[in-house]
């Protein structure tokens, strides 16, 4: 059976992100903080630079596993927001999955808080109804890297396909030309190692 | 060939819980000898918590393999419990064999030392009988991480899952509303980083 | 000059535990949360095991930080307990030193969250004072190994000596034969792998 | 002869930041990206917030170790800057040193990029000429955790204290009552897992 | 259905090198600049040697994604070559799709920067056209090991086989007798460890 | 199609080590030297325990690659032994082959030196030809961990199992009944750990 | 004042071992178990080899802490052996110090199991006394590398030189002359990379 | 007593190489080969750029331990070169210590293989004869990183100061304008990283 491969496109994606709340943030341990704080909102800056229909979730906001982080909040003041009454698996939540559902796409990027719950289990419920699903695995944490190599096993032989937020940008961007300043600066803004690659070559050529 | 989420159902799933043995343990170098011992004993108070059938297994007990470790044998005092008399894989042991099926479930979690023997044969056995199996990774210990990965590796191929005591927990368990106090308790009594969330909150509401 | 042993003496030594508190402790990724979960309490038990005065103090304990962690509150019910009211180094609190004083003790076991911070300082200050200090570096966290190198650097320099709660209770201990059931005890609940020991040998003894 | 605890002095200390040049940053490779931006960012932010005087220097701007980074630039608009005409120490281009001495401060925080060069021999001669040095180990960065190492272990042995930004800011705090809402702005800014704590409290406390 | 072992075929293969830019060799953070500086080198020197195929590609040479690296301008200065007007996946580039058809081979060696994207793209799009694909893993770099697995596990489930250059010339060499010294030559120029076995051998039999 | 368990079966196994040659251990740095001699000399030990039909091969023994070890040469005086005139791939020895198929045994273990090469290549070959091929893994080493992961990736997708020494003693033991003695004998000498068990069992029971 | 080279002389060194017993071992973390076995015995083969006074002590051998390992019983049959009664430190055993003394040795080589408490406290207490002290470090285990790194640095604080026992060997043996043979034999049968050069050697001069 | 900064002087300052030999470079693994072998050039590089007086020294040449490495024979071809005899200790030799002497130089610059014998062995030599001694700890090679850190201690308390071949050149060299195009191009050819600096700037500037 011949390969086809499954490319993500900006008509045709939506994005799920499941319960990023500071309780639950303190959990992560596979990334340093500054690296997974960088790593989420920069795939929430690609959300919004592609207006790709983003959907969150969270579990139980007023307990200690916290609220929603701010900055999220304030990116998608409008998107569907989903305050799970008690649903661990986001895909047990039946407003969550008409949400997902109503948005027509038949793509979906999907990152979490823990990796193997968060993420795992609507990765796994998503497959089973057809849908194409990419993880976005450095957006997602967990406990330590080796409960993260089994979620990623488990997964993985599901059929998801493992991806980080940069290759997420790059695979919807297609080709610079579509927005050259937009999508530099949103590079530029998350990637610090080509930030100074924009300012050396500004300074020759500024 | 549609993917099919083999989810763990609460009724319909047994424990085996292989060579958990105070010798053997002296072997497991793949974790820390605390975080290892609290792995075991969340899977085991997992499986308490859901009236989960529990079978014991042992090798060579009387030898330098030494015994069960004193804290599953209190916790499981009537669990079928099968001290093999030779067998390596506990699957070749006709009684053990018979007492997983007498469960009736149709999925096995899997847990044991060293993770490329006392886990994987019964695994790759109970995989070919036609079990749903799924490997408590993190409450199965071996040699080195080089060792654990050939192991999942051969595993995975071969169909199991691989998942970890807290995934297992959350899959089970579906829906915080089904018991909050008691789930959240299990939870805090294992992840000390979550325990801490807890006590945070309760100082701002107790 | 000849190098003089500076021994830990049960009959000349303080403990102080700064800043154990629950939010404070999220912040600690140089230990694993099991592993610093159990060095915190076996620090706290050897305390108890030798009558070792012991003095707590806290940072805003009402905000962020949160709350001392609850098993040290139930296992020094009358320790002096200090809630500094801003000081961040606790030896600028002048009743914590006062308390410190009053022990009488030469000789200072201090652990805490953050090392740099709520460890460093008040060990820099004490050493400054005339005290003998020891640091007992893994019941002491901080955000990354990198900056707990960098801390106790700057410690071992101005001559605290670093311990862990092994060493300390073993040089307290001095010798087995003072206690051998108490000390075996206090080793095997906190050494999983000494515990493993003790249970195969009894297994042949028992 | 006593050890005297030389303490960090909002009043006395001047910072000094070497080379952080938009090509130099791309050697560093002894921390993450996203990590090493956010230490020399929150080093930059604590001068700001301690009104601490603040040299910065560069070496060879116009060539391809780049221009300073921005935000440095745009930080201290008015601070003494010094784009060394060839010295590779620091300390023997006779304006920055006149300039350091200008500020009439002992004590000197020292920050750069690369650590065994940029900060090393700027920090042996401060403290060659009498200065009190404290290295800022986490705003300083290199090749590779090898050399790092061997350029804190001629630092140190010189004298130098080897510090973070964190027990930077917080040696100079000193009090939290000295201005709670501000240095608590500017750790929640720049330690990602403390913002999770303030924001899981002010969900409590709002 | 029976395995096929797909070999290199020194006559049946072409070499794709993508994006290996001055620019963004700097983002490389998963090899170290040395070995991965060997490991590109290495795998340019094995084309050369067997005369295999080889095509160039850029994206946005005159930007800060800096010029292809002058070895390889001077290794290949008659190959194909396309500096990318803006497509991000290189198959999205005609020509350059056309000049891999037209050298009417059926297997293809990928290298690049960065992993998961200048590699991962065209990988799965030659995959899908029908090329036996072989990613050449350490001439591939990009920001980290997380990055880096996510990528070869989405490359790996495609049907990607994940080598390494040493393997690449072993398996398209075949025998030794083909040509002892040219290779035993080119090994010992990128395998230090292999030139001192030479060396050693050399001393005892010159 | 249902999973079949391919057990390795003592009467039905053969075992390849190739190129385990001085010269080229020189160039394993995935394990410690001791760690990988240990290794080595475990599976050799385990294959005369079960009197598995063992098949030598070395490639240019008298240039620097060097000679056999010298271990393995006195374990296996009448092995065949194949010094390959120049072919990389063992496989590719028609001598070889018709060896390995005058063992008549259908499972083929393999261990050599290096894993991508020496290793791999005939593992996919003898795949191909429809033997059930295992790996042991850690009696292969190679350069660096980053290459055997991507060898280990090409051979799991093919279908070979991956193994270590331990798991594959204890595979074809299957009971400890068929020699007690003899088998806890042989894994005391190769595992230290195990041996430490025995010793303090044995003092108990002398 | 000056620097004196104190330089290990065999007529004037000592070795203690102290409680390299099969169930400490157990705990030893810090080492693999074949790595630390030939530590541990390539010390031992040293002081055979230069004839050093060697005296050996022990920890409560008939209960958990087990028996001497046999290799070293075997190897010191009439070495002074201190099973003792309870002292931790085994400076607090007078017959062992009277035993230390009896040798007339001014330097002594320590090393144990574990370092931070069998090995660290006779260490201090034999400088304190005025010998000179060779902590043996690869020789000596622990539970992890943090615990080994505070107790190094309170060794090396005290005036403890850090060596291993490769360092120790050459520092002793002086000129290769001394016995070319004797020694390089204990070199290849300790350092298997080492064996491999000498094999290759070998066969091409043989 | 004030700190004095002991600081390279071209002028004043000689290199030995101890032991750079083919199979003693075989046993290096604290460093990849492609490091090392770039780490130990790039040495001997700044030595030639600065006219320092080099000494060359082996040990048993024609044994085992191999030929001096071709490269440091090729561009060192007048130096003084010692086949020590059998001394393991380089400065046990008197030729090779008259040579050091008769160079006039207070500074010693040491690098070789094994770090804690060939390098630590002549350094404290070196130091308890007054000489200044900088141990250029990147250029000196060691089993693994355990046995470095070791050696590293006992040579740092003995006052060796710890260098990088980078913080070595930057020393010596101390403004850029005494050389700006030969300076640059040695690094370059050793910096990768810095390499690409250049060339993304020359691609500018061209």
């Amino acid at each position: 059976m011949a390969f086809q491969y499954k490319r993500l496109d900006k008509n045709d994606v939506a994005l799920l992100m499941v319960d990023h709340q500071s309780g639950l943030l303190s959990l992560v341990r596979d990334f340093s903080p500054d690296d997974f704080k960088n790593n989420v909102l920069a795939l929430a800056d690609i959300a919004k630079f592609f207006n790709i229909p983003t959907i969150l979730t969270t579990s139980f906001e007023s307990g200690p596993n916290g609220p929603l982080v701010p900055e999220l909040k304030a990116m998608f003041p409008d998107a569907p927001y989903f305050a799970r009454p008690g649903q661990i698996n986001a895909w047990d939540n039946a407003d969550f999955v008409q949400a997902v559902k109503a948005t027509g796409k038949k793509q979906l990027l999907i990152a979490g808080v823990v990796t193997e719950v968060c993420v795992a289990f609507p990765v796994l419920s998503a497959i089973e109804e057809g849908f194409e699903v990419f993880v976005v695995a450095d957006a997602s944490g967990t406990f330590n890297p080796t409960t993260r190599e089994a979620s990623w096993s488990r997964m993985a032989e599901a059929g998801a396909q493992m991806m980080t937020w940069f290759a997420v940008g790059c695979e919807l961007h297609r080709d610079w030309r579509n927005d050259i300043e937009g999508f530099g600066g949103l590079l530029a803004s998350h990637l610090p190692a080509y930030a100074n690659l924009i300012q050396s070559y500004s300074a020759q050529n500024g």
